[in-house]
């Protein structure tokens, strides 16, 4: 139950994220088959915050006593992934999705959010809401309650299924109003230069449908917007 | 997998409903016998917005690369959809309740919000949520997701289901913080009066009971305060 | 299906838990051994409304004609338990969890409040949401929908099951934005005394982790920083 | 929580619904208006065995230490509720569809079987299955599942919710291999008399298909069909 | 809401796949890339009976007044639907997964048995399972019932969804203990070579564990135990 | 990822749990206060089969194409696992409670077979059901489906979420026709004793119902009956 080594990716690569949305960031995962990329059934608790960092994993089980003394006699492990978080990180835990009590509450987030990390993620509850929102950290789960949590904390840097989407310590989250998007670092190049570009193209698509014109042919795009596009951005970037 | 002819209301019809909330005309629904009437499940994406007008209705089925092809080769039947929309039109789409994919986004919703409709109604999730609540479009969906569809729109204005509703196209659609009702024509003009009626009613019932009245005669209101009822309205149209 | 009778508790039992958290109550009662003490899946209706008060239980079954005619030959419970309401009571409502209709709407809601009662909480939907936002009343539920219920009230003052929750006529009721917390006389003032010392602790814990310190040993509190806890409110406390 | 007395239904209409199958008994429910008649969700732990009787109802709540030391100073509900059991009831039991523990087992079934019980239908699950299946006791339940109940008998005989329908004390519950439907005694005879002529309906239009007719026009049965069907029972019936 | 003509398959590819199970094809569409071939949560009523046939689909949709009288006035879709079929077909029904009535019965079973088809496969509860279980048809559902349906059918031979999975007219419908598995007929021949080959290479496989062997290199088939494989395959049909 | 140590039962507490039922070894847990201790929702795939060993576990998530190449790499958890195995075990398999893919299939199940293991525990479905009910091997699972999984083992004897229950490595695990209980070494030789004298005393107690005892007293049995028992108990003992 110890932290595996992971690699945290280069500040340009969460630099070239910055401007992207997790469903474009979705699109272009979908476009190069990487499935189970996204967390289904979280929301944001205060929507209008944006979370982007790094993963750092927290796996719980249903309690017992035996496997509850054992924990306590060493650190609990959800204490060890806390401790683990640098600046920029992003606390993804699975709760199993449960939602009968709150896995994590304000006195551990006040150190998640002294840690510097850059939001929590949750597969089940958070308690201690009237707290919460008061706080700046971005929060990401499938709702509030106010009982405690009846899970253990087990494992953290493993692995870890989050509300349908597999999490690896060291994946890039991206969460905004949409939900949260977990982006391997093997594809976040990728994923980034090929949502901004969707966005882009979006973005000129819009513009003609808010001139009129029908949405067949435009989106999805056809052969002659797409060089209307291209000649577009000639224009734009050009001479 | 074409569009079937059928009649919109005349103006005077959705005139009758501006007022009438979507509970009072549920209530009318469920007096006439008319079942399945109500989206459950569905809410504001915006909340305070109202919806009312007339059915236009879209269906998916899952996704396959046969039935994609084929489709593609032809105009895609969502955008033949939205194509037909006329001003104060309501897209109202089955999309299998299903949550895991945006099954409309910004690029959509603006085309549709071009061509003057009154609204969206999505069984299931859309996307692109950060950029559809700067849009003026009232939608209702059972939420937002970031990840594109996994579905097919397969045909358009055939009876639909829709969150346990049946929608066919031309039905009088009427949204606000309760949820949507689907109205047949056939029923509107009566709903409207009725609906009317009991709103009214109930104005002078709460007023009573703000007046410091038990509640047992007043609601579900008996005899002698219908007649009370009914006197007062003489006084307030009489001479 | 007559009301049976129940103390209400001492005002200062009431007085005791008005700073506590719906969430410390329920850490508290966890800690008691005492089971089923929270409604799961209801939210409060307008954020931010703190609830506070003494149980009046009602509950639904489903509708059939006959069981219809025979209670609209008396009175029906729901209204008798409306009436029953003293200044400070809530109603409690068991309707299976229900979210097809609103088991309450905005004429029963406004007898409820000119009652003097400190809220309302039902398991399942409420209906006429547009209406009832602009009301003081707290309210917490599963949602809101516009058709009226497919439900009766059967009988009022029972022992019910609320959202996972037992609710007895009497139990004191405490409602947040975490949710609904159901406190039991007999240990209420245990809960108010524990649930406002673990408050009390976790500011001093909380105080600690923003001035820097590590979770671990500070939370879940160790005995080093309970001894620094009692020294700490000794000197505020003392002389 | 006393038992409130009912009259038992005359043998003659159990006699008339011998041979009714539950589906035939729900379709002329259906046709009658009378709407949660049919426990949706139940399966026969004894495929093959039927039921008829008449319902005696018991109810269940989530536990609490309090609740469970009140009630276990009398004698419990569910105890009551069997010993108020005569030949041929049914026990019907309300325990909130939870199936993550058995709310009867064993021993009690040993003495509703005793009694003379003609079956036990539990909006639920049972336990001891392995020992259950040697019985001869119909048994309808959500499943079977090892641990004890998480809940307390709180009531018997009064009205209460089983799986979707409405159950009051006196009702007839009818189950075979479709499932359990709940028959009122006021229509009781009138659905006898439909369900078996509609049964026997079936019959000649099923001989029909089996004579390689054609369905449309036979079923749903069209005047032709009709008429020969009247023809061919006058036949039978005649000199 | 007329049938849309298609080609049903030549009598071999249905040989083809005679020997084939449901999961091996499933496995084979799988690596082809050919998503929502799979209907989840239905079951055979009578394990054990194989099913493979040519779907003929048929959609239902919640019913209402007005649309019941349409239907009504011309023949119903699913009488339509029934005639259609040829001896072989599968009556594939989207009933929108509800069991809370039963969508076909004893009489319509008896009309598609007569039509020579080779089973029905319903998203939905079918009723009449006492009688349904003494025929011979394959019948594939979420389970059985006994109220009639609160569905209208309202097309057939469209594309259709079926508990996930997408059906159109004209598909390989393959069902046994496993489930059911739909095979588009451009899919098919390839679908039964690739799992056949899967099928006896397993058969190979699971013969070397019953020798004793470590699964460690022989499933997933390493190169080493493929060769192995190879080299048997040529013997037995060798010399 | 590698397998921890453990220490397996003494023969003598397998031998002492042999008559012992699932639901007599959950009574005994819960009243030793030890929660989350039974599977619910799994079920036997194979009646009447009775399942008793020690856990291995196995842990499951959600596949992804770069954790796929990397556990591939090296040897697939899942087949560590199997290899792992002892007579006498059984293999527990936290697959995330999903039934859209078979997470083992009738080749491992060969293997598992071979290794001797009293048999299969999956939180999810299994495929190659016509195969696998020839075999001898006892597996509970949620259901059967066709699909290949879409997940990953990911890691073995590692503490696991199983359908509600915690599964340690070790943990004795009890199957029968209620289902599957987790009992913890620790406990083990306490709930063969108390699980031993509860079925000893229920046989009693069914015996004095089967005489014609009122239930009241006797079950919960009240202290005569407990007098009468221990009576009983030394007559059939003594000489």
């Amino acid at each position: 139950m110890s932290a595996a080594p992971f690699q945290r990716p280069a500040p340009a690569l969460l630099e070239a994220l910055q401007e992207v949305s997790s469903a474009a960031a979705s699109g272009a995962l979908t476009r190069f088959g990487v499935p189970n990329h996204y967390c289904l059934g979280l929301r944001p608790l205060l929507p209008g915050r944006r979370l982007l960092g790094v993963a750092v994993t927290l796996r719980y089980v249903p309690t017992r006593p035996d496997l509850a003394e054992r924990l306590r006699a060493a650190t609990l492990p959800s204490l060890e992934a806390i401790e683990f978080l640098q600046p920029g990180d992003v606390l993804v835990v699975d709760a199993l999705g449960r939602t009968d009590g709150g896995h994590l509450g304000d006195v551990m987030a006040t150190r998640i959010q002294m840690k510097g990390a850059a939001g929590l993620v949750v597969d089940g509850a958070v308690r201690d809401f009237p707290f919460l929102q008061q706080m700046d950290l971005p929060v990401f789960a499938r709702g509030v309650v106010g009982p405690p949590s009846p899970l253990l904390p087990v494992e953290y840097n493993v692995p870890i299924h989050c509300a349908g989407a597999l999490v690896q310590p060291g994946d890039l989250i991206l969460g905004d109003d949409d939900g949260v998007c977990v982006i391997p670092q093997a594809w976040a190049a990728e994923v980034a230069r090929v949502a901004r570009e969707a966005e882009e193209l979006e973005v000129f698509l819009r513009q003609k449908l808010l001139e009129g014109r029908s949405i067949i042919g435009v989106y999805p795009p056809g052969e002659a917007i797409r060089r209307e596009y291209e000649a577009s951005r000639q224009r734009s970037s050009g001479g």
